[in-house]
């Protein structure tokens, strides 16, 4: 009897330290022997960037399919999804018209994602600058036929560098149909990065309804300061071309594979990123490096000859860029099929070193995760109590889902988000590593002690 | 008396929170108007790299003392100190000879600082491979007359990547000497560093005294696994020419700027870090950085009026890279002045993402720093708990001095150290800012609050 309590006491204390032992022999694995860098390098250099609708997209997902085959997950398929089919069309002109220092100049500038294009003949009207949608506001009718600059910029000193992303983004998204409103006649942002440079930062806007859909830009925050310079001293005309179309929706798919749980294969635990990108550099930090990560977390399972109890489920869902269908339709099937899935967790905010996970549920799901946060502490992974998830698995929430984020270091993810530089070069391998040996023992933690 | 109780129950808060304030003004200044990226491109791109002794190292003291006069620091001087001059001279050649798959073939390679050089007549004997210095004692008088190659490697699942560096570095800085106690002819060894890819990495080795000089050079690690994988299949000879060699010591200088204490001016602060590089690349890493984040860290104070009452004195040290000449130096002209140094803070570990401060002093001392971290804990720094310090500063320890290290994340570092690849463009703006705002921070609470 003796014996039994003191096996009883020990007991939470040596699952401790099989689960340290098993986390770490993941963490080595991804560093000794891992495949999401070579895999990510696949993506990016012979895809490259995969906006919905395009042929891109359409090998993104044969190859995440035949990438997941080859892995030996027990199912690889396809869910369709219908998704909208926008395309840039011809390069995009940015034009200051005779201004008295520097004359007539190009901007280096990006159609916003689902803009309408001008067309051929181009739109040509003085510039108004404002620092957001409140100065749009107060100026009312002064910027009908105009074209409204909106120059705010993201804010340097908040840390976490998505908070200033999101006091900056309002313009990008909002901003056309707020000027629309008042009869302006097209928008120019100012690209949304904390970087001061020459590189445009595309992304999607939202026309509101029954608004009059006005073309918008962004251009480069080095070209958004000297036209701001330029209008401190004087009015200006600029012309702005654009060729970008909405087309009909066209007919794509979320890739899922999975592994089939031994004893409880009704809780289904997903983990993915989005394999959709914006149509400029290769899509490698937003969001290929989730994609392969959440591969590569799954694989290790398999490389490890872990057998889960649980069905895990890897998800490349596509469309987040300009519509968010793909997230839609997985919770929209996974509603009709009566699954039930214990958790979702995504990679979507860069491949970078990763220091923790952000949580969206109950507070008794929220303190499960936390209380697993000693298990990362030798992998530098110590930020779990702040609220997040992903744009993906959000539509899951409503599920009684609990939401899990993939939190890396954002200090360099706005140098390429939405951009040309956003390549596979700009990925760091072991940071990658990490994150995906991260997710892959979070897995292995949802999987092996479920969920309360 | 009852208020002057509840003031006194306060007082540790209101200053608690008065710290808190400056040291956001003093992250938001140097995320907003900080000068760290613009004068370390300085650094870099005009001057360069800079060995001890050569013309840019001078060029590099010239600058820095520059820099610190027209930021208006109260003194700014330079202290002598003669340094080693070791030369590359002509490029090196490390080549397989008659191969039977890849026939004769040149390797990346450069020579370890302060190797002697074969001259032009080279050295060309067959390669005896090893994993260590252990098997070159094993082997013995086997290695006579032979090129060793010693192939040990960086251990990838060791998350702290200068854990795995010192496991792989002893071979780079000994195993010249303990091949040549049995007659080796020469040395190559696999680059120290984490990442598969064509770029040698150089660095300094040690010769033991009374033992006889060998060659030495480094390849990179792709021609590391090639080399051993002929020698898997056949014997090899390899044909090595090198042309650096050791000159006479010459004057070179350690840069001092300082803020004069207006309450304790002998109890000084000294911040900094080594203004000298290997010869390849800009040094922009090691130790670009942590010169001019200690430049940085002190400027912030005179741009945000903080008036010390201790001596903050920023130092840069010549001669780290091979030999810490200035770092003895600077330790010894302490010691003959009387000075008291209660702390010193160091960065050469790149100018990445800060995670926290390593220490080197009594507990005490180092329990007054981890009392701080909630400072940092906005600005997620986390890591106060872990020995280290800098190899500058280590020659104060024995005045003790709190020896204090700015912990960066090292995921990358071993990419760029010590190659050509360190330049300017491997630095992230924010990541190196953040850098200096926390060593300014460390600094101001130092100052504030002494030690005790």
């Amino acid at each position: 009897m003796k014996n039994i309590a003191i096996l009883l006491i020990l007991l939470p204390c040596l699952t401790f330290s099989q689960h340290e032992v098993m986390i770490k022999q993941i963490y080595d694995e991804a560093l000794s022997n891992g495949r999401v860098y070579d895999d990510l390098r696949v993506l990016c250099k012979d895809i490259g960037n995969r906006l919905s609708g395009s042929p891109e997209a359409a090998a993104a997902v044969e190859y995440t399919k035949q990438l997941m085959e080859s892995y030996g997950f027990d199912t690889v398929y396809l869910q369709p999804v219908m998704v909208p089919h926008w395309v840039r069309g011809k390069k995009e002109v940015v034009r200051a018209i005779n201004s008295d220092k520097h004359g007539t100049f190009e901007m280096n500038a990006l159609a916003l994602g689902n803009s309408v294009g001008t067309g051929p003949e181009g739109v040509l009207a003085e510039v108004v600058e404002v620092s957001g949608i409140d100065e749009v506001n107060e100026l009312g009718k002064k910027v009908e036929g105009k074209i409204v600059f909106y120059n705010g910029a993201m804010d340097p000193t908040i840390i976490n560098t998505f908070g200033a992303y999101g006091g900056a983004v309002v313009q990008r998204a909002s901003g056309a149909s707020e000027a629309a409103k008042y009869g302006a006649k097209a928008i120019i942002i100012r690209s949304v990065t904390n970087r001061k440079d020459d590189i445009p930062h595309t992304g999607s806007l939202r026309y509101k309804a029954l608004i009059n859909q006005i073309p918008a830009v962004a251009i480069s925050t080095n070209d958004a300061d000297r036209l701001s310079q330029i209008l401190q001293e004087q009015t200006l005309k600029v012309y702005i071309e654009t060729h970008c179309k909405q087309l009909p929706d066209v007919l794509s798919h979320n890739v899922i594979g999975e592994l089939r749980g031994s004893e409880f294969p009704d809780e289904i635990i997903a983990v993915g990123g989005h394999l959709d990108s914006w149509d400029v550099g290769e899509g490698a930090h937003d969001d290929g490096s989730g994609c392969i990560q959440a591969i590569e977390a799954v694989r290790l399972f398999k490389a490890l000859d872990i057998k889960p109890k649980r069905t895990i489920r890897a998800v490349m869902w596509m469309n987040e860029e300009n519509g968010v269908r793909g997230g839609q339709e997985y919770a929209r099937v996974a509603k009709e099929k009566g699954e039930n899935h214990i958790a979702a967790l995504e990679s979507d905010a860069g491949g970078f070193q990763p220091i923790g996970f952000s949580t969206t549920g109950s507070d008794q799901q929220k303190e499960q995760i936390k209380a697993w946060k000693d298990y990362f502490t030798p992998y530098r992974l110590w930020s779990f109590d702040q609220n997040g998830g992903g744009v993906d698995i959000g539509p899951l929430a409503s599920h009684g889902t609990l939401l899990i984020g993939l939190r890396p270091s954002t200090q360099r993810y706005f140098i390429y988000h939405h951009t040309e530089e956003d390549v596979f070069e700009a990925v760091d391998q072991r940071e990658l590593e990490l994150g995906a040996a991260s997710m892959s023992a979070m897995l292995y933690l949802l999987d092996q002690e479920g969920l309360n």
